[in-house]
Protein backbone atom coordinates (compact mmCIF):
# COMPACT_ATOMS: atom_id res chain seq x y z
CA UNK A 1 0.00 0.00 0.00
CA UNK A 2 0.96 3.02 -0.82
CA UNK A 3 1.46 5.98 2.33
CA UNK A 4 -1.43 7.50 1.42
CA UNK A 5 -3.55 4.27 1.32
CA UNK A 6 -4.71 4.46 -1.88
CA UNK A 7 -5.08 0.80 -3.33
CA UNK A 8 -5.47 -0.90 -6.66
CA UNK A 9 -7.48 -4.61 -7.61
CA UNK A 10 -10.66 -2.97 -5.20
CA UNK A 11 -13.38 -5.87 -4.75
CA UNK A 12 -16.89 -5.28 -4.50
CA UNK A 13 -18.67 -6.99 -1.59
CA UNK A 14 -22.10 -6.92 0.37
CA UNK A 15 -22.29 -8.13 4.00
CA UNK A 16 -25.10 -9.55 5.36
CA UNK A 17 -26.75 -12.05 8.16
CA UNK A 18 -29.21 -14.38 9.24
CA UNK A 19 -30.00 -14.45 12.64
CA UNK A 20 -26.45 -13.22 13.26
CA UNK A 21 -24.92 -16.12 11.26
CA UNK A 22 -22.88 -13.33 8.70
CA UNK A 23 -21.37 -13.28 5.33
CA UNK A 24 -19.21 -11.42 3.16
CA UNK A 25 -20.95 -11.75 -0.43
CA UNK A 26 -18.53 -11.45 -3.72
CA UNK A 27 -20.43 -10.24 -6.86
CA UNK A 28 -18.75 -12.48 -10.01
CA UNK A 29 -21.51 -12.80 -12.76
CA UNK A 30 -19.29 -14.35 -15.39
CA UNK A 31 -17.09 -16.25 -12.77
CA UNK A 32 -13.81 -13.72 -13.49
CA UNK A 33 -12.79 -13.71 -9.98
CA UNK A 34 -9.77 -15.71 -8.72
CA UNK A 35 -11.04 -15.91 -5.09
CA UNK A 36 -8.25 -17.80 -3.40
CA UNK A 37 -8.02 -19.64 -0.12
CA UNK A 38 -5.88 -17.04 1.34
CA UNK A 39 -8.22 -13.77 0.10
CA UNK A 40 -11.35 -15.82 1.76
CA UNK A 41 -9.49 -16.10 5.01
CA UNK A 42 -8.72 -11.98 4.62
CA UNK A 43 -12.17 -11.07 3.56
CA UNK A 44 -13.29 -13.15 6.45
CA UNK A 45 -10.77 -11.52 9.26
CA UNK A 46 -12.75 -10.34 11.67
CA UNK A 47 -10.31 -7.50 12.91
CA UNK A 48 -8.20 -7.28 9.83
CA UNK A 49 -10.93 -7.99 7.18
CA UNK A 50 -14.44 -7.37 6.96
CA UNK A 51 -15.37 -10.74 8.71
CA UNK A 52 -17.84 -13.47 8.65
CA UNK A 53 -18.53 -16.90 9.44
CA UNK A 54 -18.51 -17.00 5.41
CA UNK A 55 -17.45 -15.62 2.06
CA UNK A 56 -20.27 -16.38 -0.74
CA UNK A 57 -18.93 -16.04 -4.10
CA UNK A 58 -22.39 -14.82 -6.31
CA UNK A 59 -22.07 -16.08 -10.22
CA UNK A 60 -23.41 -17.79 -13.01
CA UNK A 61 -24.74 -21.52 -12.45
CA UNK A 62 -23.09 -21.17 -16.55
CA UNK A 63 -20.05 -19.91 -15.68
CA UNK A 64 -18.95 -22.36 -12.91
CA UNK A 65 -17.76 -25.89 -14.10
CA UNK A 66 -18.63 -27.56 -10.72
CA UNK A 67 -22.60 -26.67 -11.15
CA UNK A 68 -22.91 -26.14 -14.74
CA UNK A 69 -24.82 -29.51 -14.92
CA UNK A 70 -27.33 -27.39 -12.58
CA UNK A 71 -27.65 -24.15 -15.02
CA UNK A 72 -31.10 -24.85 -16.54
CA UNK A 73 -32.82 -25.11 -13.57
CA UNK A 74 -30.85 -22.65 -11.07
CA UNK A 75 -29.19 -19.81 -12.55
CA UNK A 76 -27.34 -18.62 -9.90
CA UNK A 77 -24.64 -20.67 -7.70
CA UNK A 78 -23.85 -20.45 -4.27
CA UNK A 79 -20.36 -20.46 -4.48
CA UNK A 80 -19.76 -21.23 -0.60
CA UNK A 81 -16.39 -20.78 1.26
CA UNK A 82 -15.97 -21.01 4.79
CA UNK A 83 -14.03 -18.80 7.08
CA UNK A 84 -10.61 -20.50 6.98
CA UNK A 85 -10.77 -20.77 3.16
CA UNK A 86 -11.98 -24.51 2.46
CA UNK A 87 -15.23 -25.17 0.45
CA UNK A 88 -18.43 -26.03 1.53
CA UNK A 89 -21.57 -27.37 -0.11
CA UNK A 90 -24.00 -26.07 1.80
CA UNK A 91 -24.81 -23.31 4.41
CA UNK A 92 -28.96 -23.04 5.44
CA UNK A 93 -28.64 -19.45 6.52
CA UNK A 94 -26.00 -18.19 3.95
CA UNK A 95 -28.37 -19.61 1.08
CA UNK A 96 -30.77 -17.30 2.71
CA UNK A 97 -28.65 -14.14 2.73
CA UNK A 98 -27.76 -15.30 -0.65
CA UNK A 99 -31.63 -15.25 -1.83
CA UNK A 100 -31.84 -11.99 -0.38
CA UNK A 101 -29.16 -10.43 -2.29
CA UNK A 102 -30.62 -12.04 -5.46
CA UNK A 103 -33.96 -10.21 -4.57
CA UNK A 104 -32.41 -6.68 -3.73
CA UNK A 105 -30.07 -7.12 -7.11
CA UNK A 106 -33.23 -7.73 -9.30
CA UNK A 107 -31.30 -10.99 -10.52
CA UNK A 108 -34.56 -13.38 -10.31
CA UNK A 109 -36.93 -11.18 -12.11
CA UNK A 110 -39.01 -10.64 -9.38
CA UNK A 111 -39.70 -14.03 -8.33
CA UNK A 112 -40.96 -14.93 -5.47
CA UNK A 113 -39.49 -18.55 -5.18
CA UNK A 114 -36.32 -19.66 -7.33
CA UNK A 115 -33.61 -22.34 -7.46
CA UNK A 116 -30.34 -21.96 -6.62
CA UNK A 117 -26.91 -24.07 -7.27
CA UNK A 118 -25.07 -25.47 -4.88
CA UNK A 119 -22.33 -28.44 -4.83
CA UNK A 120 -25.13 -30.19 -2.86
CA UNK A 121 -27.54 -29.76 -5.62
CA UNK A 122 -29.99 -27.23 -6.48
CA UNK A 123 -31.97 -25.84 -3.27
CA UNK A 124 -35.74 -24.23 -3.33
CA UNK A 125 -36.16 -20.78 -2.25
CA UNK A 126 -39.48 -19.02 -1.67
CA UNK A 127 -40.26 -15.40 -0.44
CA UNK A 128 -42.90 -15.51 2.71
CA UNK A 129 -43.44 -12.31 3.93
CA UNK A 130 -40.06 -10.77 5.34
CA UNK A 131 -38.39 -14.27 5.89
CA UNK A 132 -36.76 -16.67 3.16
CA UNK A 133 -36.83 -20.07 2.83
CA UNK A 134 -34.89 -22.37 1.95
CA UNK A 135 -35.66 -26.87 1.23
CA UNK A 136 -32.93 -27.81 2.79
CA UNK A 137 -33.51 -31.16 1.15
CA UNK A 138 -33.66 -34.95 3.41
CA UNK A 139 -32.92 -35.71 6.70
CA UNK A 140 -33.01 -38.90 9.17
CA UNK A 141 -32.00 -40.07 12.38
CA UNK A 142 -28.42 -41.39 11.96
CA UNK A 143 -29.42 -44.67 14.16
CA UNK A 144 -32.81 -45.16 12.70
CA UNK A 145 -35.89 -46.63 14.51
CA UNK A 146 -33.23 -48.62 17.08
CA UNK A 147 -31.85 -45.33 18.34
CA UNK A 148 -35.53 -43.48 18.41
CA UNK A 149 -36.73 -46.93 20.68
CA UNK A 150 -33.81 -46.46 22.48
CA UNK A 151 -34.32 -42.16 22.98
CA UNK A 152 -31.15 -41.36 21.58
CA UNK A 153 -27.98 -43.14 20.30
CA UNK A 154 -25.33 -41.17 22.25
CA UNK A 155 -24.44 -39.54 25.64
CA UNK A 156 -23.27 -35.91 25.65
CA UNK A 157 -21.47 -34.43 28.96
CA UNK A 158 -21.97 -30.28 28.83
CA UNK A 159 -19.74 -28.46 30.68
CA UNK A 160 -21.41 -26.66 33.88
CA UNK A 161 -24.41 -29.29 33.59
CA UNK A 162 -24.55 -32.63 35.68
CA UNK A 163 -24.33 -35.04 32.80
CA UNK A 164 -23.99 -37.35 31.00
CA UNK A 165 -27.26 -36.88 28.99
CA UNK A 166 -28.41 -39.36 26.49
CA UNK A 167 -28.61 -37.48 22.61
CA UNK A 168 -30.27 -38.25 19.53
CA UNK A 169 -27.87 -38.05 16.23
CA UNK A 170 -29.59 -36.87 13.03
CA UNK A 171 -27.74 -36.69 9.57
CA UNK A 172 -28.96 -33.08 7.73
CA UNK A 173 -25.71 -33.43 5.04
CA UNK A 174 -24.03 -32.83 8.41
CA UNK A 175 -24.07 -34.95 11.21
CA UNK A 176 -25.99 -33.25 14.34
CA UNK A 177 -26.00 -34.30 17.88
CA UNK A 178 -29.24 -33.17 20.38
CA UNK A 179 -29.83 -32.84 23.51
CA UNK A 180 -33.15 -31.79 25.17
CA UNK A 181 -32.65 -30.27 28.59
CA UNK A 182 -35.15 -29.98 31.54
CA UNK A 183 -35.04 -25.81 31.50
CA UNK A 184 -33.68 -22.47 30.15
CA UNK A 185 -31.96 -22.34 33.62
CA UNK A 186 -30.01 -25.41 32.33
CA UNK A 187 -29.53 -23.81 28.82
CA UNK A 188 -28.11 -20.34 30.33
CA UNK A 189 -25.74 -22.32 32.66
CA UNK A 190 -24.23 -24.93 29.82
CA UNK A 191 -20.61 -23.74 29.32
CA UNK A 192 -20.31 -23.90 25.35
CA UNK A 193 -16.39 -22.21 25.89
CA UNK A 194 -15.37 -25.81 25.49
CA UNK A 195 -16.75 -28.37 23.26
CA UNK A 196 -19.09 -31.21 25.14
CA UNK A 197 -17.94 -34.44 25.12
CA UNK A 198 -20.31 -37.02 22.80
CA UNK A 199 -19.70 -40.80 23.54
CA UNK A 200 -19.42 -42.46 21.44
CA UNK A 201 -17.09 -40.24 19.80
CA UNK A 202 -18.18 -39.74 15.95
CA UNK A 203 -15.17 -39.65 13.92
CA UNK A 204 -15.89 -36.53 11.90
CA UNK A 205 -17.32 -35.07 14.90
CA UNK A 206 -20.66 -33.32 15.17
CA UNK A 207 -22.44 -30.32 15.54
CA UNK A 208 -24.34 -30.25 19.18
CA UNK A 209 -27.75 -29.09 19.88
CA UNK A 210 -28.83 -27.99 23.42
CA UNK A 211 -32.36 -28.21 23.25
CA UNK A 212 -35.36 -26.76 25.67
CA UNK A 213 -39.12 -27.23 24.36
CA UNK A 214 -40.95 -23.65 25.39
CA UNK A 215 -44.52 -24.67 24.12
CA UNK A 216 -46.32 -26.89 21.48
CA UNK A 217 -43.61 -26.04 18.17
CA UNK A 218 -41.60 -23.61 19.90
CA UNK A 219 -38.22 -24.30 21.09
CA UNK A 220 -35.18 -22.63 22.53
CA UNK A 221 -31.60 -23.43 21.64
CA UNK A 222 -27.34 -23.21 21.98
CA UNK A 223 -25.39 -24.52 19.46
CA UNK A 224 -21.52 -25.53 19.56
CA UNK A 225 -20.48 -26.03 15.80
CA UNK A 226 -17.82 -28.77 14.79
CA UNK A 227 -14.67 -26.92 14.57
CA UNK A 228 -16.05 -23.45 15.59
CA UNK A 229 -17.19 -22.75 19.09
CA UNK A 230 -20.56 -21.46 20.51
CA UNK A 231 -22.31 -19.79 17.19
CA UNK A 232 -25.23 -17.50 17.11
CA UNK A 233 -27.12 -19.41 15.16
CA UNK A 234 -26.94 -22.76 12.92
CA UNK A 235 -29.60 -23.09 10.22
CA UNK A 236 -29.19 -27.48 10.00
CA UNK A 237 -28.96 -27.17 13.95
CA UNK A 238 -32.22 -25.38 14.60
CA UNK A 239 -33.67 -28.09 11.79
CA UNK A 240 -32.30 -30.55 13.57
CA UNK A 241 -33.39 -29.18 16.84
CA UNK A 242 -36.94 -29.52 15.63
CA UNK A 243 -37.08 -32.63 14.23
CA UNK A 244 -35.25 -34.32 17.16
CA UNK A 245 -38.18 -33.23 19.39
CA UNK A 246 -40.53 -34.28 17.18
CA UNK A 247 -39.35 -37.41 16.40
CA UNK A 248 -38.75 -38.02 20.06
CA UNK A 249 -42.84 -37.03 20.82
CA UNK A 250 -43.54 -39.25 18.03
CA UNK A 251 -41.66 -42.06 19.78
CA UNK A 252 -43.55 -41.25 23.09
CA UNK A 253 -47.26 -42.18 20.50
CA UNK A 254 -47.91 -38.46 19.86
CA UNK A 255 -49.97 -38.22 16.73
CA UNK A 256 -48.49 -36.06 13.52
CA UNK A 257 -49.61 -32.85 13.31
CA UNK A 258 -50.91 -32.65 17.21
CA UNK A 259 -50.02 -30.12 19.52
CA UNK A 260 -47.68 -32.97 20.70
CA UNK A 261 -46.27 -33.55 17.24
CA UNK A 262 -46.36 -30.22 15.52
CA UNK A 263 -45.13 -30.00 11.86
CA UNK A 264 -43.66 -26.27 12.45
CA UNK A 265 -41.39 -24.94 15.03
CA UNK A 266 -40.43 -21.85 15.85
CA UNK A 267 -36.82 -21.87 17.03
CA UNK A 268 -35.04 -19.06 19.45
CA UNK A 269 -31.14 -19.08 18.80
CA UNK A 270 -29.29 -16.49 20.59
CA UNK A 271 -28.84 -14.30 17.15
CA UNK A 272 -32.60 -14.40 16.89
CA UNK A 273 -35.69 -17.12 15.60
CA UNK A 274 -36.19 -19.15 12.57
CA UNK A 275 -38.44 -21.50 11.78
CA UNK A 276 -38.70 -25.24 10.62
CA UNK A 277 -41.31 -26.86 9.04
CA UNK A 278 -41.23 -30.81 8.32
CA UNK A 279 -42.50 -31.59 4.52
CA UNK A 280 -43.33 -34.68 3.22
CA UNK A 281 -40.85 -37.11 2.13
CA UNK A 282 -38.81 -36.74 5.14
CA UNK A 283 -37.76 -33.01 3.49
CA UNK A 284 -37.47 -29.86 5.97
CA UNK A 285 -38.05 -26.03 5.39
CA UNK A 286 -35.88 -23.29 7.29
CA UNK A 287 -37.07 -19.68 7.28
CA UNK A 288 -36.09 -16.44 9.01
CA UNK A 289 -35.05 -13.14 8.19
CA UNK A 290 -32.30 -12.18 6.08
CA UNK A 291 -30.93 -9.15 5.73
CA UNK A 292 -28.61 -6.99 4.41
CA UNK A 293 -26.67 -4.45 5.92
CA UNK A 294 -23.69 -2.69 4.13
CA UNK A 295 -22.14 -2.53 0.79
CA UNK A 296 -19.01 -1.47 -0.12
CA UNK A 297 -15.27 -2.00 -1.92
CA UNK A 298 -12.63 -3.61 -0.63
CA UNK A 299 -8.25 -3.85 -0.99
CA UNK A 300 -8.43 -7.01 0.82
CA UNK B 1 -36.77 -3.11 5.37
CA UNK B 2 -38.90 -4.03 2.40
CA UNK B 3 -38.73 -7.06 0.97
CA UNK B 4 -36.50 -6.37 -1.87
CA UNK B 5 -34.01 -5.19 1.21
CA UNK B 6 -33.98 -1.72 -0.15
CA UNK B 7 -33.05 0.63 1.96
CA UNK B 8 -33.10 4.19 3.45
CA UNK B 9 -30.92 6.49 5.12
CA UNK B 10 -27.72 5.29 3.98
CA UNK B 11 -24.51 5.81 6.13
CA UNK B 12 -20.72 6.02 4.29
CA UNK B 13 -18.13 4.41 6.64
CA UNK B 14 -15.15 3.38 6.09
CA UNK B 15 -13.22 0.20 7.79
CA UNK B 16 -9.41 0.23 8.97
CA UNK B 17 -7.39 -1.37 11.65
CA UNK B 18 -4.08 -0.79 13.06
CA UNK B 19 -1.91 -4.03 14.53
CA UNK B 20 -5.58 -5.52 14.43
CA UNK B 21 -7.02 -3.06 16.89
CA UNK B 22 -10.21 -2.53 14.27
CA UNK B 23 -12.67 0.82 13.78
CA UNK B 24 -15.57 2.10 11.99
CA UNK B 25 -14.69 5.49 10.55
CA UNK B 26 -18.31 7.40 9.81
CA UNK B 27 -17.52 10.63 7.85
CA UNK B 28 -19.58 13.93 8.59
CA UNK B 29 -17.22 16.91 8.30
CA UNK B 30 -19.85 19.51 8.97
CA UNK B 31 -21.03 17.54 12.34
CA UNK B 32 -24.54 17.03 10.96
CA UNK B 33 -24.92 13.37 11.36
CA UNK B 34 -26.56 12.26 15.15
CA UNK B 35 -24.41 9.14 15.92
CA UNK B 36 -26.77 7.99 18.81
CA UNK B 37 -25.31 5.29 20.98
CA UNK B 38 -27.55 2.70 19.56
CA UNK B 39 -26.06 2.98 16.13
CA UNK B 40 -22.64 2.73 17.27
CA UNK B 41 -23.83 -0.11 18.63
CA UNK B 42 -25.56 -1.36 15.86
CA UNK B 43 -21.87 -0.51 13.96
CA UNK B 44 -19.70 -1.68 15.86
CA UNK B 45 -21.66 -5.39 15.90
CA UNK B 46 -19.27 -8.00 14.30
CA UNK B 47 -22.58 -9.98 13.24
CA UNK B 48 -25.18 -7.75 13.11
CA UNK B 49 -22.98 -5.07 11.78
CA UNK B 50 -19.78 -4.01 10.33
CA UNK B 51 -17.75 -4.67 13.32
CA UNK B 52 -15.19 -2.94 15.03
CA UNK B 53 -13.79 -2.21 18.70
CA UNK B 54 -14.92 0.98 17.73
CA UNK B 55 -16.66 3.81 15.97
CA UNK B 56 -14.66 7.20 15.18
CA UNK B 57 -16.71 9.88 13.76
CA UNK B 58 -14.29 12.30 11.22
CA UNK B 59 -16.27 15.94 12.09
CA UNK B 60 -14.09 19.09 11.71
CA UNK B 61 -13.01 20.73 15.45
CA UNK B 62 -15.08 23.73 14.73
CA UNK B 63 -18.58 21.77 14.21
CA UNK B 64 -17.89 20.04 17.41
CA UNK B 65 -18.53 21.88 20.01
CA UNK B 66 -16.75 20.19 22.72
CA UNK B 67 -13.34 20.99 20.78
CA UNK B 68 -14.17 23.95 19.31
CA UNK B 69 -11.49 25.39 21.60
CA UNK B 70 -9.04 23.23 19.58
CA UNK B 71 -9.93 23.82 16.32
CA UNK B 72 -7.34 26.40 15.30
CA UNK B 73 -4.81 24.38 16.10
CA UNK B 74 -6.37 20.97 14.74
CA UNK B 75 -8.85 21.65 11.68
CA UNK B 76 -10.35 17.07 12.53
CA UNK B 77 -11.64 15.86 15.67
CA UNK B 78 -11.43 11.94 16.08
CA UNK B 79 -14.82 11.65 17.82
CA UNK B 80 -14.11 8.08 19.31
CA UNK B 81 -16.77 5.87 20.71
CA UNK B 82 -16.47 2.43 22.21
CA UNK B 83 -18.16 -0.51 20.45
CA UNK B 84 -20.57 -0.35 23.85
CA UNK B 85 -21.54 3.26 22.38
CA UNK B 86 -20.39 4.98 25.50
CA UNK B 87 -17.65 8.71 25.14
CA UNK B 88 -14.01 7.79 24.87
CA UNK B 89 -11.06 10.33 25.21
CA UNK B 90 -8.45 8.98 23.56
CA UNK B 91 -7.50 5.46 21.77
CA UNK B 92 -3.81 5.48 20.65
CA UNK B 93 -4.35 3.00 17.67
CA UNK B 94 -7.87 4.71 16.42
CA UNK B 95 -6.45 8.27 16.24
CA UNK B 96 -3.38 6.62 14.11
CA UNK B 97 -6.23 5.03 11.96
CA UNK B 98 -7.73 8.14 11.87
CA UNK B 99 -4.75 9.84 10.85
CA UNK B 100 -4.63 7.78 7.73
CA UNK B 101 -8.02 8.05 6.55
CA UNK B 102 -7.19 12.27 7.00
CA UNK B 103 -3.99 11.23 4.49
CA UNK B 104 -6.09 9.29 1.78
CA UNK B 105 -8.72 11.55 1.81
CA UNK B 106 -6.22 14.52 1.20
CA UNK B 107 -7.93 16.46 4.33
CA UNK B 108 -4.22 17.42 5.53
CA UNK B 109 -3.21 18.87 2.61
CA UNK B 110 -0.29 15.90 2.11
CA UNK B 111 1.28 17.29 5.91
CA UNK B 112 3.40 14.74 7.24
CA UNK B 113 2.96 15.80 10.72
CA UNK B 114 -0.38 17.62 11.61
CA UNK B 115 -2.19 17.65 14.99
CA UNK B 116 -5.83 16.22 15.47
CA UNK B 117 -8.83 17.51 18.47
CA UNK B 118 -9.60 14.37 20.82
CA UNK B 119 -11.34 14.65 24.03
CA UNK B 120 -8.21 14.39 25.86
CA UNK B 121 -6.70 17.44 23.91
CA UNK B 122 -4.89 17.61 20.54
CA UNK B 123 -2.06 14.86 19.74
CA UNK B 124 0.45 15.28 17.36
CA UNK B 125 0.75 12.80 14.53
CA UNK B 126 3.31 11.97 12.74
CA UNK B 127 3.79 9.76 8.98
CA UNK B 128 7.49 7.58 9.73
CA UNK B 129 7.03 5.89 6.42
CA UNK B 130 4.83 3.36 6.17
CA UNK B 131 4.00 4.17 10.28
CA UNK B 132 1.80 6.94 11.31
CA UNK B 133 2.89 7.91 15.06
CA UNK B 134 1.15 9.78 17.39
CA UNK B 135 2.00 11.38 20.70
CA UNK B 136 0.45 9.77 23.62
CA UNK B 137 1.46 13.02 25.94
CA UNK B 138 2.66 12.32 29.48
CA UNK B 139 2.68 9.07 31.59
CA UNK B 140 3.77 8.65 35.10
CA UNK B 141 4.47 5.78 37.39
CA UNK B 142 1.29 5.71 39.40
CA UNK B 143 3.27 4.39 42.53
CA UNK B 144 6.15 6.93 41.99
CA UNK B 145 9.81 5.96 43.39
CA UNK B 146 8.19 4.14 46.24
CA UNK B 147 6.32 1.37 43.45
CA UNK B 148 9.92 1.50 41.70
CA UNK B 149 12.16 1.07 44.50
CA UNK B 150 9.98 -1.77 45.71
CA UNK B 151 9.94 -3.72 42.25
CA UNK B 152 5.97 -3.12 42.26
CA UNK B 153 2.85 -1.58 43.63
CA UNK B 154 0.55 -4.54 43.01
CA UNK B 155 0.31 -8.57 42.87
CA UNK B 156 -1.17 -9.86 39.98
CA UNK B 157 -2.51 -13.45 39.55
CA UNK B 158 -2.96 -14.55 36.05
CA UNK B 159 -4.97 -17.76 35.19
CA UNK B 160 -2.50 -20.61 33.46
CA UNK B 161 0.35 -19.39 35.57
CA UNK B 162 1.82 -19.70 39.62
CA UNK B 163 1.03 -16.87 41.10
CA UNK B 164 1.02 -14.16 42.45
CA UNK B 165 3.53 -11.80 40.76
CA UNK B 166 4.87 -8.24 41.32
CA UNK B 167 3.39 -5.66 38.94
CA UNK B 168 3.91 -2.42 38.10
CA UNK B 169 0.95 0.39 37.89
CA UNK B 170 1.13 3.17 35.04
CA UNK B 171 -1.24 5.90 33.69
CA UNK B 172 -1.35 7.16 30.47
CA UNK B 173 -4.97 8.80 30.86
CA UNK B 174 -6.13 5.40 31.51
CA UNK B 175 -4.60 2.76 34.26
CA UNK B 176 -2.40 -0.44 33.22
CA UNK B 177 -0.61 -2.82 35.62
CA UNK B 178 2.16 -4.53 33.82
CA UNK B 179 3.34 -7.69 34.83
CA UNK B 180 7.17 -9.03 33.69
CA UNK B 181 7.00 -12.67 33.33
CA UNK B 182 9.83 -15.02 32.69
CA UNK B 183 9.82 -16.35 28.65
CA UNK B 184 7.89 -16.94 25.70
CA UNK B 185 6.55 -20.20 27.17
CA UNK B 186 4.81 -18.44 29.79
CA UNK B 187 3.13 -15.85 27.96
CA UNK B 188 1.75 -18.62 26.05
CA UNK B 189 0.45 -20.73 28.91
CA UNK B 190 -1.10 -17.21 30.10
CA UNK B 191 -5.13 -17.85 30.37
CA UNK B 192 -6.73 -14.55 29.40
CA UNK B 193 -10.52 -15.75 28.61
CA UNK B 194 -10.58 -14.81 32.55
CA UNK B 195 -9.53 -11.29 33.64
CA UNK B 196 -6.31 -11.62 36.07
CA UNK B 197 -6.76 -10.77 39.68
CA UNK B 198 -5.36 -7.67 40.67
CA UNK B 199 -4.44 -6.88 44.36
CA UNK B 200 -4.87 -4.35 45.23
CA UNK B 201 -8.19 -4.36 43.36
CA UNK B 202 -8.11 -1.04 41.28
CA UNK B 203 -11.78 0.84 41.90
CA UNK B 204 -11.94 1.74 38.19
CA UNK B 205 -10.13 -1.38 37.20
CA UNK B 206 -7.07 -1.49 35.36
CA UNK B 207 -5.46 -2.75 31.70
CA UNK B 208 -2.98 -5.89 32.42
CA UNK B 209 -0.20 -6.04 30.38
CA UNK B 210 2.12 -9.39 30.44
CA UNK B 211 5.47 -8.73 29.30
CA UNK B 212 8.56 -10.66 28.12
CA UNK B 213 11.56 -9.15 26.93
CA UNK B 214 12.88 -10.58 24.10
CA UNK B 215 16.32 -8.44 23.53
CA UNK B 216 17.46 -4.93 24.12
CA UNK B 217 14.50 -2.46 23.08
CA UNK B 218 12.28 -5.44 22.01
CA UNK B 219 9.23 -7.23 24.05
CA UNK B 220 6.77 -9.26 23.75
CA UNK B 221 2.85 -8.59 25.22
CA UNK B 222 -0.02 -10.09 25.57
CA UNK B 223 -3.20 -7.66 27.05
CA UNK B 224 -6.19 -7.42 28.78
CA UNK B 225 -8.09 -5.20 27.96
CA UNK B 226 -10.30 -3.66 30.99
CA UNK B 227 -14.09 -4.44 30.12
CA UNK B 228 -13.43 -6.09 27.06
CA UNK B 229 -11.07 -9.32 27.39
CA UNK B 230 -8.02 -9.93 25.45
CA UNK B 231 -7.68 -8.01 22.68
CA UNK B 232 -5.38 -8.31 19.88
CA UNK B 233 -3.61 -5.03 20.53
CA UNK B 234 -3.63 -1.62 22.40
CA UNK B 235 -1.69 0.96 21.82
CA UNK B 236 -1.10 2.73 25.04
CA UNK B 237 -0.99 -0.75 26.61
CA UNK B 238 2.02 -1.23 24.59
CA UNK B 239 3.64 2.24 25.83
CA UNK B 240 2.79 0.87 28.92
CA UNK B 241 4.72 -2.23 28.67
CA UNK B 242 7.85 -0.26 26.67
CA UNK B 243 7.79 2.31 29.97
CA UNK B 244 7.56 -0.21 32.74
CA UNK B 245 10.53 -2.29 31.48
CA UNK B 246 12.17 0.91 31.11
CA UNK B 247 11.40 2.21 34.36
CA UNK B 248 12.78 -1.05 36.14
CA UNK B 249 15.97 -1.36 34.21
CA UNK B 250 16.55 1.78 35.04
CA UNK B 251 15.76 1.28 38.78
CA UNK B 252 18.59 -1.61 38.54
CA UNK B 253 20.60 1.61 38.17
CA UNK B 254 20.89 1.35 34.31
CA UNK B 255 21.91 4.29 32.33
CA UNK B 256 19.20 5.92 29.87
CA UNK B 257 20.07 5.37 26.84
CA UNK B 258 22.09 1.95 26.80
CA UNK B 259 21.50 -1.53 25.47
CA UNK B 260 20.38 -1.60 29.78
CA UNK B 261 17.59 1.29 29.29
CA UNK B 262 16.81 2.00 25.44
CA UNK B 263 14.92 5.12 24.74
CA UNK B 264 12.93 3.03 21.78
CA UNK B 265 11.29 -0.55 21.62
CA UNK B 266 10.01 -2.90 19.50
CA UNK B 267 6.34 -4.40 21.01
CA UNK B 268 5.36 -7.23 19.24
CA UNK B 269 1.29 -8.42 20.35
CA UNK B 270 -0.97 -10.74 18.78
CA UNK B 271 -1.91 -8.12 16.10
CA UNK B 272 1.36 -7.43 14.55
CA UNK B 273 4.25 -4.82 15.94
CA UNK B 274 4.24 -1.25 17.45
CA UNK B 275 7.15 1.21 18.23
CA UNK B 276 7.16 3.00 21.63
CA UNK B 277 9.46 5.86 21.93
CA UNK B 278 10.43 7.65 25.30
CA UNK B 279 10.40 11.23 24.36
CA UNK B 280 11.53 14.21 26.60
CA UNK B 281 9.07 15.98 28.96
CA UNK B 282 7.86 12.01 30.17
CA UNK B 283 5.66 11.95 26.90
CA UNK B 284 5.56 9.03 25.27
CA UNK B 285 5.22 8.43 21.08
CA UNK B 286 3.13 5.24 19.33
CA UNK B 287 3.92 4.15 16.24
CA UNK B 288 3.04 1.57 13.63
CA UNK B 289 0.85 0.06 10.79
CA UNK B 290 -2.45 2.14 10.31
CA UNK B 291 -4.36 0.57 7.34
CA UNK B 292 -7.76 1.34 5.60
CA UNK B 293 -9.68 -2.21 3.91
CA UNK B 294 -12.48 -0.65 3.10
CA UNK B 295 -15.25 1.66 2.08
CA UNK B 296 -18.93 1.25 1.51
CA UNK B 297 -22.48 2.64 2.50
CA UNK B 298 -24.73 0.56 5.37
CA UNK B 299 -27.95 1.23 6.30
CA UNK B 300 -27.27 0.20 9.89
Amino acid sequence: MADDGSVSDQLRFSKGHGTENDFVLVPDPDGKLELSAERVRRLADRRAGIGGDGVIRVVRSAAAPEVADQADDAEWFMDYRNADGSLAEMCGNGIRVFARYLLREGLVNGARSFRVATRNGPKDITVRGDDIAVDLGAWRVAGGEAALAAGGDAHVRVHGLPGPMAALSLDLGNPHTVVLLPGEADLAAADLTRPPGVTPEPPEGTNVELVVPLASGHLAMRVQERGVGETRSCGTGAAAAALAARAWSLAAGGEPGSAEVPDAWRVDVPGGTVRVTALSGDRVELAGPAVLVADGVTSL
